[in-house]
C-alpha cells in the first residue's frame, strides 16, 4: 500500500478509506473519456474527516480531488495525477430546514432531486435541475455551477447557492455568505469545481412550488422553425420556465426508450413549459400555441395529468442514456451561442459530425441557447474516439466563432481547459490563477482543470505594456 | 504642487486633473462623517487614461479611490489616506444596446437612472433601484452592490451585472464574464467596494418593463402590526415588486415635503407595488388588502394613476433629504434583521436612540428586513457627533444578536471595517483578505475599506489546529 493510504486508514479506518485497485476503480472516471486511479479514496462522514484528509494529503504532497455522482461531461472528476479522491456520498443529509426563510442548510453529498423531493410537503422546490438530478450530487453541482430545462427562468445553481463552507488547503474550515457582507467569495467558489477547497455544507434558496404548471409538446419538420418559434417567444417578452428542442435523432431514441408520446417521425419536437395560477394557464398556452403555429408546428398539445408531465420530462431528461440503445457510446459536448444563432450552431455540428463520419443527435436548453450535441460512436475503436475528441473541439470553436461560449453549463474540466484561452485573455486567466493561487498556492485541489496548462500567476506572461 | 499632481497633469493634461485644495474638497467626502482631501483628482474620458493614471499613482506610491456620486453612508468613497480620487463623471455613456438580448454595456458613470431612462422606448429597464438613483452612478452600485426597493423581487446589483471589465493594479485591461466560464470573478468584484481594481466598463441585463404595476398604501397604527402585514404577505407566498415601510417620523418629513398624500398621523406606512398582468392586478391587490386589513390596517388605497404612483416614489426615495427639514444633519445606518425579527429591530433601535439622547426616524425595505433607521443631530455639536456613531454601531450589534447582518445595501466601507469581525472568523476574513492581496498585492485601491485594520495575509493569525 502507498505511504498516503497507509496514514488515511490510520487516521480514519477502514470503513471511510479505500486503497485497493479495484475498488478505487469506480473513481478514476466520470463522463469524459480519461480515466486514472487515485493513490486512495476516502469517504468521510463528517467535516472533521475532510480536514484530516486535507491535512494528510497536504503532508504527503499529495492532490485531492472532490468527487459527488461522478455525472460531469469534461473530465473534472478524474484524478488526472492520482492522489486522494473525496467522495460525499456518505455526507448526503439535510442539516437545516427553515421553511418561513425559504432556506436549507444541506451537506454536498445529498442528491439535487431528494432536496425537492423532502421540501415538496412544505409546498417548497429546489430550482436547478440538471439532467442528471436523479443521481447528480449538489455538491457536484455547486462545482460546475449547474444548469438544468428550468434555468432559462430560474437561473443557474449560482442564483440558488447564499452560502458555504468548505475546508481549505490548510485543513481550515471556512465559512462564505452571499447575502451577510464583505466579499462575496459565494460567486467565486461557485463554479471554480473543487479548485478552490472542498465544500462541506451549502446554504440554498428553496422556491415555493407554483400554483399550476402547464407542459406543452410542439412538432416542427425541421429545427430551424422550432428554434424561430423559441426566438419569436422570448422576443415577445414571453418567458416559459422551459423550453427544450429535440432533434429527429434524439426524439426516436427518447420515445423507444420511454413511450412518452413524442412524435418519432419530427423533424423536431418543442417541450415548452409554464407556471404560474391556474387562471392563467389557458390565456398563456394559447400565446404560446399561436407563435408555434406562426413559426410551422404541425401539431401542439398539453400534457393532460401530472403522471404525462412527469412522463414527458423524464424522458427528455432520459435522453442521453436513450442514446445507449442505439449506440454503444456517445459524448456530449455542452457549449452556448446567442440564441438567435441556433440554428446556425445545428448547421455547423451537423458539418462537424459529417466531416468526421460520426452520427450526431441535438438535444437544448433552447430558451438559453444551450446546445448539447451527442455523438455517437464506439469506445473500442481507436480511431473514432479521436475522432469524437476533435469533433468536440471544432464544435466549440463553431459556437466561439458564432458568439458564443465553450460551457453552459457543465464546466471546463479537464477537457476544454485549453480552449479557456480562446475566450480569455492571457491577463484575464493570470488575474483568475492569482485568485487560486491565493487560496490554494500549491494547487493541491483538483490539479490540471479549468486552466490551461501553464497559466499560475509566474507561468502565464503578461506583455508588457 | 505634489509629485503625483505634477505626473498626472503632464500626461493627462489640465482639463482632467484637478490639484488645488479647493477643487479636490468635493472628493474629500461621501455621506459618512469623516472626510479627506486627496493629492489628486482625475476625471479619465477613456479606458487609457484610467491605466495611466493607475500607473503613475503606482509609480508615486499613491493609493487610488474610484468614485462614483458620492451618495455612499458609510466613507467608502473617502480617500482616508489620501492619494488619487478617480472620478467617474465624464464616462457616463451607454456604450452598446442589445434590445434582442436584453443587455447594455455601460461605462461606470451612467446615472441608474438614466440606463432605465434611456431603454424605457424599448420596453426595458434596469432593476436596482437605490434610493440615490437620480443621481448615484451605476459603477458606485456595482462597488456596493447597491439595492432599493424593487430589490424584494428582482436582487440586487449582482443578479443584474453580466460581465465587467477592470484595470488591475498593474495597469492592465481586465474583462471577468458571469456567463461565459472559468472563475465567476464578476460576482467577486461587485460589492468589492473598489478594493480589487477600477471598474471601467459594465455589461448588465435589462428587464421588460410590466404590463401593468399598481402601487398602493396602507396606513397602520403601529411599526409592529405594518411588519406583521409584511410577514404575512410573504408567508401567503406573494412577493410584491416592493415593500417599504416608513414610521410617523418618517412620513412626518416626507409628506411635508412632498404632499404626496401619505397619512401624517399615522403610526406607520405600508407602500406596495405589485406587477404583472393587467387583468391580475384586481386580484392581487384584493388579497394583499386582506392580509392588511386582517392585521389591522386602518386604510388601504390605490394610486389611481402614474403621475400619483410616481409621486408615492418620489416621496418615498427623497425621505433622507425630508428629514434635512426637521433636523441640521441626520446619519443613516444600514443593516439587516430576517424579516419575522423587523418588530423587536425597531425596538432596540428606538431604544438606542433614547439612551443616546438621540431622535430616530425608521424607513425600511420591509420585505427584505432591510432596517434604514435616521439619527438626526447637529454637527456643530461634538458631544452629538460622537453618541451618532455610538449608536450606530450599537444598532448593528443589535441587528447582529437578532440574527441579521450589518450591511444590506451600502457596503462596508470605512464605518463598518472592524465590525466585519463579528460576522466573520479570522479564518473567514483572511481568505477574503489573501483573495485581495492576490488581486491588489500592495494595496493601493481604496485601503482602509472593508477590512478590519491588520486583516492581511500576514497580519491575521490563524489558530494553529
Amino acid at each position: 500500500m502507498n505511504a498516503i493510504g497507509e496514514r488515511l486508514l490510520q487516521a480514519l479506518g477502514t470503513d471511510a478509506v479505500r486503497t485497493e485497485p479495484e475498488d478505487l476503480a469506480v473513481y478514476a472516471f466520470d463522463a469524459y473519456s480519461e480515466d486514472r486511479l487515485p493513490s486512495a479514496a476516502v469517504l468521510p462522514n463528517s467535516v472533521r474527516e475532510v480536514t484530516q484528509t486535507v491535512r494528510i494529503a497536504t503532508e504527503c504532497g499529495e492532490p485531492i480531488v472532490p468527487r459527488g455522482a461522478g455525472t460531469g461531461l469534461c473530465g473534472g472528476a478524474v484524478p488526472t495525477r492520482g492522489g486522494v479522491v473525496v467522495s460525499f456520498a456518505r455526507m448526503n443529509r439535510i442539516l437545516e430546514l427553515d421553511v418561513p426563510n425559504r432556506r436549507a442548510r444541506v451537506q454536498p453529498g445529498l442528491i439535487n432531486l431528494d432536496l425537492s423531493r423532502a421540501t415538496a410537503s412544505e409546498g417548497l422546490f429546489y430550482a436547478p435541475d440538471p439532467s442528471s438530478q436523479k443521481i447528480s450530487m449538489l455538491g457536484g453541482n455547486v462545482g460546475t455551477n449547474a444548469g438544468g430545462p428550468h434555468c432559462l427562468s430560474y437561473g443557474t445553481t449560482v442564483n440558488h447557492v447564499l452560502g458555504l463552507e468548505f475546508v481549505d488547503s490548510d485543513g481550515e474550515v471556512v465559512h462564505v455568505a452571499q447575502d451577510e457582507a464583505g466579499y462575496d467569495l459565494t460567486g467565486l467558489l461557485v463554479g471554480s469545481e473543487g479548485t478552490l477547497g472542498i465544500v462541506t455544507a451549502i446554504d440554498v434558496r428553496l422556491m415555493r412550488l407554483p400554483e399550476a404548471v402547464r407542459v406543452c409538446v410542439a412538432v416542427f419538420g425541421d429545427v430551424e422553425s422550432a428554434s424561430e418559434a423559441v426566438s419569436q417567444i422570448i422576443g415577445a417578452g414571453i418567458v416559459p420556465i422551459a423550453l427544450e428542442i429535440m432533434d429527429k435523432v434524439i426524439t426516436g431514441a427518447v420515445e423507444a426508450a420511454f413511450h412518452a408520446g413524442y412524435p418519432q417521425e419530427a423533424g423536431a419536437v418543442l417541450l415548452v413549459e409554464i407556471a404560474g395560477l391556474q387562471e392563467d394557464m389557458d390565456a398563456g398556452e394559447a400565446a404560446l400555441a399561436t407563435i408555434a403555429r406562426k413559426c410551422g408546428a404541425i401539431s401542439w398539445r398539453a400534457a393532460k395529468s401530472q403522471a404525462e408531465r412527469d412522463l414527458l420530462w423524464a424522458a427528455r431528461k432520459g435522453a442521453a442514456g436513450a442514446v445507449g440503445r442505439i449506440a454503444p457510446n456517445y459524448y456530449i459536448q455542452d457549449c452556448t451561442v446567442p440564441r438567435t444563432k441556433l440554428p446556425q450552431a445545428i448547421h455547423q455540428v451537423a458539418a462537424v459530425a459529417r466531416a468526421h463520419g460520426l452520427e450526431v443527435g441535438n438535444v437544448f436548453h433552447a430558451g438559453d441557447g444551450n446546445l448539447h450535441p451527442l455523438i455517437m460512436f464506439d469506445r473500442r475503436e481507436k480511431r473514432q474516439v479521436q475522432a469524437v475528441i476533435d469533433a468536440g473541439s471544432e464544435i466549440l470553436e463553431a459556437c466561439i466563432a458564432l458568439g458564443g461560449t465553450i460551457s453552459g453549463e457543465h464546466g471546463i474540466g479537464y477537457e476544454k481547459r485549453e480552449t479557456l484561452s480562446r475566450i480569455f485573455s492571457a491577463d484575464d486567466l493570470a488575474t483568475m490563477a492569482r485568485v487560486r493561487d491565493a487560496i490554494d498556492p500549491a494547487r493541491r485541489f483538483n490539479p490540471d482543470k479549468i486552466f490551461p496548462s501553464g497559466a499560475s500567476c509566474g507561468e502565464v506572461r503578461r506583455v508588457p505594456a
